[in-house]
């Protein structure tokens, strides 16, 4: 197994710099695609574990990536709380059941991540066992706020005015929404560590749309509880823990202090600078713009190799994207991406 | 008239903190909602300086803000440039012959803003004269980034996938795109100010999509561009320039250095910090999360109150929120964001 992508998280010497993408497995892939109609719809391909495991593993057989992540997606966990989740085509997430009542929070259950959730854990196993491993498996949660925007404006927003509405008003119901998601992500998260996860990822998507002072208590505040909670040794292993907030480049310190191994940064951040705040205590993750990839071979390499060139010292960086693939890139572009980070890297 | 927004802006003494509120002529209003219908459509309202005037005066009369801004659109450069601007309910803006080739970008001419524009700058002249010296008038234009982005994808956009596989392939026509629209909006803002704009301001509203380095080359290089065209003196009166990037918190000693005036400041920023950190060198506008308006009066009172007290100093500030104020907002609760702006300021 190439140790790359956990010795970086934990400042270990590295071969050369690892590469992994967001959203690697996904539909920029023909091959995706095909696993996705097979399956009929979004909802069944996370439900399925071996489906799971195939558009996992899928990035893995084409490109020369340093990890692999679990094929899933960040709202199981609502949808297990009987929200009532689907997708329709072209406009996201929504739920059936949505919280609209301070009631609807008090009864909230929180679900067993055993039962409810096995088809997740049951995905972890079946592709630990197929990466045999090749490469460390991340497994994922969404943040406890970015859930709750999903929980309390029905699905996707802009303007999160019901959420933003819910917690400048009532504080005490949305922190006990936030708490009852934070402990049952610490579940999740350990359920995924269980069957395998060799590191673990938390996606604050929405979490940049925060004031400092919100961001601090009702976003970070339980992603801290999070890292805290969770089992940072399985099987005499570290697992390491990685925070992301999308437009959290303001507050790194912040979750530097949250006790979490790395932070992801999207690319509005610069890593030299992010990496002189707080590189010191945590690793980095990221962080070229996924537009990158709309341009030449000729233009990426140059953008990976100035990026590369920002961060000082021999390990503590994952390259990554800022942000997830977009669905209209070409493969190909990805192969350029990846296999510069290395060659790029590899006698740094 | 009430100069306490201009001598903000100015940092000359103040009787209290000034307070304007972005959007505050708009949909939130019933009057507003009702001048639209008469005009039939949002551009036909756009065109109009009558009715324009109409709807700028809306807020002033109802509420005790210190300055107006002109009723426009930030995409009416692009229109004159014959893109083929319309709206459609629901969709926002959209341009009919967008930018969808290199040789657009070469053919594309420079308006007359005298004869193309003149809608905007009679709109600003009858609106000085319905003010008749209440308070100051805000000119505005939208940033030559943001404007290139609507017209590169066609309207508006998630990815920004096209103005940005651009940007990255063709760097130099996309300067060239963005000097053609520096130089349309120094003659805009200089037609605003002669017809009586006491002040201006530029939206940047998708800057903060950019990296650090991309922000600094295709951003904020055409809007100090703009700071050093346009004529700040009119009549023996200087006019104040603010320039706003949303997203932008990360860069403030950037955009200070660009010569403006005043700073606009999303919620994401501690207004303290952002003092800190370039508040020597300019005025700061800004910055309470539009989502407080969704709350009690009480909330609003104690919100209002913690962010003044954030500012230290007499002058140099002017209350506004982070973002425009949502179409779903009880005018009630923007009369009680004035007013206490006002009670906690003027014995501060």
């Amino acid at each position: 197994m190439s140790f790359d992508y956990i010795n970086a998280l934990l400042k270990k010497p590295v071969s050369r710099t690892p590469v992994w993408v967001m959203r690697q497995a996904g539909r920029y892939l023909p091959e995706y695609r095909a696993t996705r109609k097979k399956a009929g719809d979004f909802l069944s391909l996370c439900k399925s574990p071996d489906l799971a495991c195939e558009v996992t593993m899928q990035p893995i057989d084409r490109f020369d990536l340093d990890a692999a992540i679990l094929f899933s997606d960040i709202l199981t966990i609502p949808d297990a709380m009987d929200l009532g989740l689907y997708f329709t085509e072209g406009e996201g997430p929504k739920f059936s059941k949505p919280i609209t009542r301070l009631a609807d929070i008090e009864s909230l259950s929180r679900p067993d991540v055993g039962s409810k959730l096995a088809y997740v854990t049951d995905a972890v196993s079946v592709i630990k066992k197929s990466l045999n491993g090749r490469v460390p498996l991340i497994g994922f949660t969404g943040s406890p706020w970015t859930l709750s925007t999903y929980m309390v404006e029905g699905g996707s927003s802009k303007s999160f005015s019901k959420v933003k509405g819910l917690m400048y008003e009532n504080p005490k119901h949305m922190h006990q929404l936030l708490d009852k998601l934070a402990d049952t992500i610490i579940d999740y998260l350990n359920g995924q560590i269980a069957a395998g996860a060799d590191s673990v990822m938390v996606f604050d998507t929405w979490g940049g749309l925060l004031s400092k002072k919100s961001y601090e208590e009702f976003s970070l505040r339980y992603m801290t509880k999070i890292v805290n909670g969770i089992k940072r040794k399985h099987e005499g292993k570290i697992i390491p823990v990685t925070l992301f907030t999308k437009g959290g480049g303001m507050w790194l310190e912040q979750i530097a202090a949250s006790g979490c191994d790395g932070i992801g940064l999207d690319w509005t951040v610069e890593l030299g600078d992010a990496q002189s705040r707080v590189g010191e205590k945590v690793a980095l993750q990221g962080n070229l713009d996924p537009c990158v990839l709309y341009a030449t071979d000729e233009k990426i390499r140059e953008e990976v190799k100035a990026l590369l060139a920002q961060f000082n010292g021999d390990t503590g960086h994952i390259f990554n994207l800022g942000h997830g693939i977009s669905p209209d890139v070409n493969p190909e572009r990805m192969k350029t991406l990846v296999d510069s980070v290395h060659e790029f890297s590899t006698n740094k």
